[in-house]
C-alpha cells in the first residue's frame, strides 16, 4: 500500500467516517494512520474514529503531517494536486525530501465503486430527495403561482431540507421558461404563471451522500413532478422537445450494464437528439457520478474512457437548450446492484 | 502596475462587478484586462462588465489564459498561491518562461481598506443582520422552547434569509450551554429550556458583503438579542463571565483609532480577561475584517503587525469558553470612518 495524504473533508470522512474544516488524513501504511486536527475538533474526532491515531495539531497541521512523514522516513507520499493550494502544498513538501506523487482524484477514484453499504444509503437519499420534489409539488399548487424565480429558489430550498432535516446537495436550481435553456441559471424576479414551463433540479443529503434529480414540468393547477412518462405540456412543440429528451433518457438507461463504456451511454442519449435535429442545443455530458461529492466519477461523456462497474452509481440528465425559448432536463440517478442497472426512485 | 490573475469569485467581484464559478481574471496593464468564462455565463458577464474584455473561453479556460499572457509577452506575473491547486497552476504556468510571482492574500490585502461606498454597504448589511436577530428571538419567545439546536440551527437560518430575501454570511452557530464552550460547535438534538444560555453567531449579506455578529443571553419568555449592556443571567457565575466579554469587548473598542495597532487592541480585550482570571479560555483572536469574504484582513491578533486605517472594518469578538460548563462570546462589527471608530448596529 502506498502512502498518502488527505485534506478535502468527503476524502477524510470516506477514510475515517468523520471531517472537519481543519485536518489532515495521512495514511503511512495499512497499520498506521493518522487525523490531525486542532482543538475544536479534537474530542468529537476522537469518539468517532477507530482506524487512525487522531491528534491534537493545535495550530499548524503541516508542521505536524512533515514530523510525521519524516519519522517514517517515506520515500514516496501521494496526494491529490486538485486538493492541495500552491501554498499549501509548498509549506508541506519543501525540503523533506520525500517524493510527492500527485494523482488526480485519488479520492474519487477509489470512491467510484460503492459498496452495498453505500449503495443502500444513496438509495435512501434518492427516496428523501423523491419525498421533496413531492413537497415542492405541493407549495407549486398552493401557492407557487404569482412567486418569482427567487422566492420559488426559496421554497424549493425549503421543501427540501424538510424543516431542518435534510442539508441539501447543492443550491437548486429552479427556472421558468428561457431561464431553463441555460442549464446553470440564477434565479431571477421573472414570475411564475399557470402553463409556463419549470424545470427544478436538486438533491438533498442522507448521511452525507447525495442525490440528484432533475424534473420540467407545465406549471398547473395540479403541477407534479412524479411522474416523468406523463408530463403534459400544450404547446406541440414543448411536448416534441420533452418527449425527446425522455426517449433520450430512456435510450441511455437501456444501453447502461456492466462492461459498456461510459462513452457509449452518453452516445445513445447524444444519438436520439441528434436524429430529432437538436444536437447542437445538447450542451453539456450525458450524466457524472454521485457519492459524498455530487460531481464525482465516472463521467458520462462522449470522451469518458469509463468501463460501467457494479457498484457505481451516476445520473443521466440529457437535456436540449433554446436559447431564449426554454429548455427541458431530465435527470435520475441509475446504480449498478446485482449486476444489473437500478434507477432510483424515478416514479412514485 | 505589476500584472496578475485571480479565480477566486469575491477577488473578481471586486475587479469587475461579476462573478461566476467557472472564470478567470487577468489584468496585462491599467488599460488592458480579461474576464475569461464560458458560455454559461457570458451573456450575463457581458452586460455587468464594463472594465475588462469578456470573453467565452469555452472548456479550456487556462490554455485562453497562456495564450493571452505569451501574446502580452509579460515577464511577470502575480498570483495568489493560496487561491490556486498544484494541478491548476502547473496547467497554467508550466513551459510559459514567465515569473509567476507568489503573493498570499493579494486579493485580500486589496480590499482591506473599504471605500465609502463599501462601507455604506457593509452598514447596511450590519443593520439587516441585527433585524434578522430580532426576528430569531421573535421565534424564541414564540416557539423556541423545546426544540433542539438542530431545529434552531434551522429557525436561525430562516430567521436570517427573511423569506430568500438574503443570503448568509456564514452557517449560523447556535448553542445552548456547554456545546456554547465550543466555539465551532455543531448543532445537537440538545433541546432549549427556559433559563438555558443560548449563542447566537450570524450574519447576512447585503450586495455580496457580509455582516457578522454574537449574542450570548438567558433564554426567557422575554428573550431578545438587543440590547448587549443590559442581559441579566440568574447565575451570578454566568452573570460574572458575560461582564467580564462585554468588559473586554468594550476595552478592545475604546482603544480602536488610526496608527493603532491590532496587536494592541487584541491585547486591551485579553488583558481584562485576563485580570478577571479566566485567560486561557479565552482560545482565539479578538478578531477579523470583514467584506467580501466573511474573513479577511486585518487580523485583530496578538501576533498582528497590521496598523489600523481609515475604511478599515472588522469584528471585536472576545469570549470565555468554560469546557463542559458554558462559553460566552460578544461580537460587533467596527469600522473606521472619518477618522473614527463606528461600531455597526450594535443595540437597538
Amino acid at each position: 500500500m502506498s502512502a498518502y495524504i488527505l485534506q478535502n473533508e468527503n476524502a477524510l470522512y470516506y477514510e475515517c467516517a468523520f471531517s472537519c474544516d481543519n485536518a489532515l488524513f495521512l495514511r503511512i501504511s495499512t497499520d498506521e494512520a493518522y487525523f490531525l486536527t486542532d482543538g475544536r475538533y479534537i474530542t468529537e474526532a476522537v469518539q468517532i474514529i477507530k482506524n487512525a491515531q487522531v491528534i491534537d495539531a493545535n495550530r499548524d497541521l503541516v508542521k505536524k503531517a512533515r514530523a510525521i512523514i519524516k519519522k517514517a522516513r517515506l520515500k514516496n507520499i501521494i496526494f491529490d494536486p486538485l486538493e492541495f493550494s500552491v501554498a499549501r502544498f509548498d509549506a508541506l513538501s519543501k525540503n523533506l525530501n520525500v517524493n510527492f506523487r500527485a494523482q488526480k482524484n485519488f479520492s474519487q477514484i477509489k470512491r467510484m465503486v460503492k459498496t452495498p453499504e453505500e449503495l443502500k444509503i444513496i438509495e435512501i437519499a434518492a427516496l428523501k430527495g423523491q419525498e421533496a420534489f413531492r413537497r415542492f409539488a405541493q407549495i407549486i399548487q398552493e401557492r407557487g403561482f404569482g412567486k418569482s424565480e427567487q422566492e420559488l429558489h426559496y421554497e424549493a430550498q425549503n421543501a427540501m431540507r424538510d424543516g431542518g432535516k435534510n442539508k441539501l446537495s447543492f443550491s437548486p436550481i429552479c427556472a421558468i421558461n428561457e431561464n431553463a435553456a441555460k442549464p446553470h441559471s440564477l434565479p431571477s424576479s421573472k414570475t411564475l404563471k399557470k402553463g409556463d414551463l419549470l424545470l427544478l433540479d436538486a438533491g438533498v443529503k442522507y448521511r452525507r451522500y447525495c442525490s440528484d434529480r432533475t424534473r420540467t414540468i407545465e406549471a398547473q393547477k395540479s403541477a407534479a413532478f412524479d411522474d416523468k412518462g406523463t408530463q403534459k405540456f400544450k404547446d406541440a412543440f414543448r411536448q416534441k422537445i420533452y418527449d425527446t429528451v425522455l426517449k433520450a433518457q430512456e435510450a441511455a438507461i437501456k444501453t447502461i450494464k456492466i462492461g459498456v463504456k461510459a462513452s457509449d451511454i452518453d452516445k445513445a442519449a447524444r444519438d436520439v437528439i441528434e436524429k430529432a435535429g437538436f444536437g447542437k442545443y445538447f450542451i453539456h455530458s450525458t450524466g457524472h457520478g454521485v457519492g459524498l461529492d455530487i460531481h464525482e466519477l465516472p463521467v458520462i461523456s462522449p470522451r469518458s474512457a469509463a468501463l460501467i462497474q457494479e457498484g457505481m452509481v451516476f445520473t443521466v440528465e440529457p437535456g436540449i437548450y433554446l436559447p431564449n425559448a426554454f429548455g427541458v432536463r431530465i435527470e435520475d440517478m441509475a446504480a449498478i446492484t446485482e449486476g444489473k442497472v437500478k434507477v432510483l426512485h424515478e416514479n412514485g
